[in-house]
C-alpha cells in the first residue's frame, strides 16, 4: 500500500491453523517478505489486523476466540526481527475503522465509530483520528453491549446482547422463531421479506426488531460520543432497506443528541478490505 | 487556583437570573478581577464551567435546560473583552471529570468516566488526559442512555432513561411506588434501609435495583472504551454501601470485558468541587 491509500500489491495465503504456531508465522514471514521484494521504495513498516484483543507495549495477543496458540507469544517482535522492520499489531475491528477513516467512508472525519454486523456484531472506535483502545485494546466491544436486560441469553455470560438481537446469527433464530424455516440465511429471510408471499410480513418484523436493537445500541453510542459519524460494515448491510429506517427511527426517538446533533448513519465503504487498509495505514499513524 | 491545583482564593456569590445577561457577565467579570488583583503572579486563564452544551470554537452556550439568555451568545469572547484575559469554556461535567482527573480520584490515570448521580444523572469522559466532548460539547451524556427499554418515560422523549432509574428523583418514586412515604428523600430511603424495621427490606430494594440499573450502565460504558477508571460522585455516593454492591455485580454479570480487565469503580474525591477545579486547570489544558 502507498501513502495514497493504492493498492500497490497482494498476497494472499491460508496457513492450517492446526499446523501451529511457527507455520503461522513462516507463512506471514514469507509473504510480506515476497512482497517487499518486488518493490524498491522505502517501507514505512508492517501492520497486521488480528481478530483478538493486543496489549500495545509488548504487541501481544492476549485474548481470542480463534488462536490460542498466538496468545501470550512476542509475535509483533518475532515477525520484525524475522523481517528486519517495524510491525506493528492492532484489532482487526480497530483496524478496520481506521481503514475506513483513512480512505472509506469517514474520510475527512476525524470522530467515527465502525458498528460491524455478522456472524457477530463486532466495532471499533476512531477518536480525534486515533483509535480508542482503551487499557487492553478491549474498547469498541460493542457487540456485548445490553440492548434487552432479559434478552437472548449470550455465550459471554450476559443475556440480551446486542449481537444476539441484531446479528446474523439472530436473524436466523427469529426466522425459526417465526416458523419461517429452520436453518434460513439472513440473505433468504431478506428475500422472504421481498418476496409478497404470505411469510413476507414475519420477514419484515425480523429486520425491524434488528432495526430497533441496533437503534438502542446507536442511541448509546450518540449520547456516549456525539461523533459525526456512526458507520455500518459488513454482509447484513446488504439488508440495509429493511432495518435502517427502524434504526434511525429508534436512535432519533431515544436521544435527544441524536435529534440535537443531526449525525451521519451510513454504510461502509471498504467491506471486507477495511481491515486489510487499516492495517496498512497503521505506520503512518505514529 | 495555582498550576499545582493549590485553591489560593474563592469569591461566591449568586445573580438573580431574572436580572437578565448584562447583570450574569457583569457579576462575573467584577468577581474575576477582583480576585486577580490580589495576586501579582502571571494569569494563565479563566476557565468557566456551565450547566449547557458549548460549542468549542465560538465559545457559545448552545443547549442549556436553564441559562436561555446566555445561549447564542458571544459569552466567551465577551468575557475575555472585558477581562482581557483568555477564557475557556466547558460543560460542567466535564469539568468536573477533568477536576478529578488533575487533583481527585483519577490522578496519574489518564482515561476515565465521571458519573455523577444526582436529581439526574450526568457523565464526563477523559481520553488520553483530554476531555472527549464530541462534535457539540454534548459527549458524556450518559444519563439518557437506556437501561429498561420499556422502563420509565423520561421528558427527553426516551423511555427508561438511567436517569429515571437510579437517580434521585428515581429513588423518591419508587419509594412512593413501595409505600414507604409520599417525598422521601434519597437520605430518608437510605435511613429507612438501616433502620431495621419493617420497612427496611423495601428500602433495601430500591438501591438494589438503583444499582441493577447503574450496572447496566457501568457494563456499557466498560465494554465501550475499556477504561481503567470509573468514578461516581454526586450527592447519592452517601448510599455507595447500599447500592455499589448491586451495581458491581450487574456489571461484572453483563460484561465480559468488565471482569477480564478488572477496572476500579470508585467514589470520586472533590464533590462539588470537582467542577471548580476542572475550569481552573482548563487554560493548562491546552
Amino acid at each position: 500500500m502507498d501513502r495514497a491509500g493504492k493498492l500497490l500489491d497482494r498476497i494472499s495465503g491460508k496457513t492450517a491453523y492446526s499446523e501451529g504456531r511457527e507455520a503461522i508465522v513462516h507463512d506471514m514471514v514469507e509473504a510480506i517478505s515476497t512482497l517487499r521484494n518486488r518493490f524498491t521504495g522505502s517501507l514505512a513498516g508492517i501492520g497486521v489486523a488480528v481478530p483478538g484483543f493486543i496489549t500495545l507495549e509488548d504487541g501481544i495477543i492476549r485474548n481470542s476466540n480463534n488462536l490460542a496458540s498466538l496468545e501470550n507469544f512476542a509475535i509483533r517482535d518475532e515477525l520484525s526481527r524475522r523481517l528486519g522492520t517495524p510491525v506493528i499489531l492492532e484489532n482487526d475491528a480497530n483496524a478496520a475503522a481506521l481503514g475506513e477513516q483513512w480512505i472509506g467512508a469517514g474520510r475527512n472525519v476525524s470522530d467515527l465509530v465502525l458498528i460491524s454486523l455478522g456472524t457477530g456484531i463486532g466495532g471499533g472506535i476512531i477518536s480525534g483520528g486515533k483509535i480508542l483502545r482503551g487499557s487492553h485494546g478491549m474498547a469498541g466491544e460493542i457487540g456485548h453491549i445490553t440492548v434487552v436486560p432479559n434478552g437472548n441469553p449470550c455465550g459471554c455470560g450476559n443475556r440480551g446482547c446486542v449481537e444476539k438481537h441484531a446479528s446474523a446469527i439472530a436473524i436466523t433464530a427469529m426466522a425459526r422463531m417465526l416458523g419461517l424455516g429452520d436453518d434460513l440465511t439472513p440473505k433468504e429471510v431478506y428475500e422472504l421479506a421481498l418476496a409478497g408471499t404470505e411469510k413476507s410480513e414475519k420477514a419484515h418484523i425480523i429486520f425491524s426488531s434488528m432495526g430497533e436493537s441496533l437503534g438502542i445500541l446507536l442511541a448509546m453510542l450518540v449520547n456516549t460520543f456525539n461523533f459525526p459519524l456512526y458507520l455500518v460494515s459488513g454482509g447484513l448491510t446488504g439488508a440495509w432497506d429493511l432495518f435502517a429506517p427502524a434504526m434511525i427511527a429508534e436512535a432519533s426517538r431515544r436521544s435527544f443528541t441524536f435529534r440535537a446533533s443531526f449525525p451521519r448513519v451510513e454504510k461502509a465503504q471498504l467491506g471486507n478490505e477495511a481491515g486489510l487498509y487499516g492495517a496498512a495505514y497503521l505506520p503512518w499513524l505514529g
